[in-house]
């Protein structure tokens, strides 16, 4: 595999897989690790959809955190679709990942209503008009929203599901009174919620937000332990180090087999 | 002041507060108290009004935690009013405090609309038909919706509100999807939430919300720091010692004047 200029390779650390990213572009954070751990628990034989997958980060580890038997990355940018058709080549995931290039809110041309288990999400967080025009424009798309609204991803999850189909989605807390609002309205019942600190025992507000909701359920709200990234030291807390140590050990039995 | 049978007086520790509660009925609780913690930001020369004032725990720590100029507490059953009028006599707070005896859905025959500052409320937690009926009659109407729903709570509170006026709120985690729907849905946009758990360091979820919500205001909701009520140790948290210490300190305070 030839890397294109500015793109560069990075071992996940996690059961083999790797990523190529282009340092230019919107590259994933620690948010689409959270959210790729707190969509785990997605059954076996779920066919899942990643909407607005951009490297397809969350798609390449949730291939190995769940059984999912198929997963589908859509992406409208056609520089991100090449990037994650090479990333599904070099973790030799053409079985199980594929990629269709398509706005979401086109989505219905491509996928059936109703027919599928799981959607994972990272939604651009920004919305139309308040992003930094002077960012590139692989940037910008990833981090505003430019055609597709937090409301078109929500309408559009709410179709494709089945019922009681799930949807995992991370998203900044400053818009949780919108995301909620939007998913009572389309019937996307939220039933988890954990929110991300920065710092533990700082006064800070919350930095990320994961939400599990599920079409159809009925209310009743879990809001889990607050997860936070960084003790008081500095460093990572026990948590992160355990959602990246699996990683590690994974990868080191991998290496010893 | 004499006391009925099953009463019993106790002291706040808070700036020479005292209260009287009946044993038998519902008694006030942590909610209470970290409610009025929690509001007393409510600003200089506020009116102010206590939906379902109970025992008028937090309008009685109101008094002093705030600079308001009038409280006024709503409370449908006769039993209560009599209660909040011993509280308000014990107290000296005749001034300030007043009782209102009115179900929250007849509200607007006693305020007008558009004329207050902030709402603090306690509400019942549980939906009608889920609370255990077995209880006695006070207990029961304080803890299941049994005339007014969360939903006129919040219908009431956007009609007596002045624009920008405030809605300070303890709930259940559980109830949240329903909370911010139904706010939004009446122009009371959620600006400020926190979560409070029992314990650091467990696997469990949130006990209870504080929210914090503002009349016509723009959408943008931060999430505060988590509230923890003990040590691993089984101690009260240095910030739950606080919100009773300056208690303490402030009785001593009066004491030695």
């Amino acid at each position: 595999m030839e890397l294109e200029e500015n793109e560069k390779i990075e071992d996940l650390q996690y059961k083999g897989l790797s990523i190529i990213q282009n340092k230019k572009w919107f590259c994933f954070g620690m948010d689409a690790i959270l959210l790729s751990d707190f969509a785990k628990k997605i059954k076996p034989n779920s066919t899942v959809v990643d909407l607005g997958a951009g490297t397809g980060i969350i798609s390449i580890l949730l291939s190995k955190k769940t059984k999912a038997k198929e997963i589908i990355c859509i992406e409208k940018q056609k520089e991100m679709v090449d990037l994650i058709n090479k990333n599904i080549e070099i973790n030799k995931l053409n079985q199980k990942l594929k990629v269709i290039k398509s706005d979401i809110i086109n989505i219905e041309k491509e996928i059936k209503e109703k027919t599928i288990d799981a959607i994972v999400t990272n939604p651009p967080y920004k919305k139309q008009n308040t992003g930094l025009e002077s960012e590139n424009k692989q940037k910008h798309i990833a981090k505003v929203e430019t055609t597709a609204t937090l409301e078109d991803f929500i309408k559009i999850s709410s179709k494709i599901l089945k019922d009681n189909g799930e949807l995992f989605m991370v998203h900044r807390p400053e818009r949780l009174v919108d995301i909620i609002s939007i998913m009572r309205k389309y019937k996307i019942e939220p039933k988890r919620i954990r929110f991300v600190y920065s710092h533990k025992n700082k006064e800070e507000n919350a930095k990320l937000v994961l939400i599990e909701a599920r079409k159809n359920a009925k209310a009743f709200l879990k809001v889990e332990k607050s997860l936070y990234v960084y003790e008081e030291n500095g460093e990572y807390t026990e948590e992160i180090n355990k959602i990246y140590n699996i990683t590690k050990k994974s990868e080191n039995k991998t290496n010893g087999e």
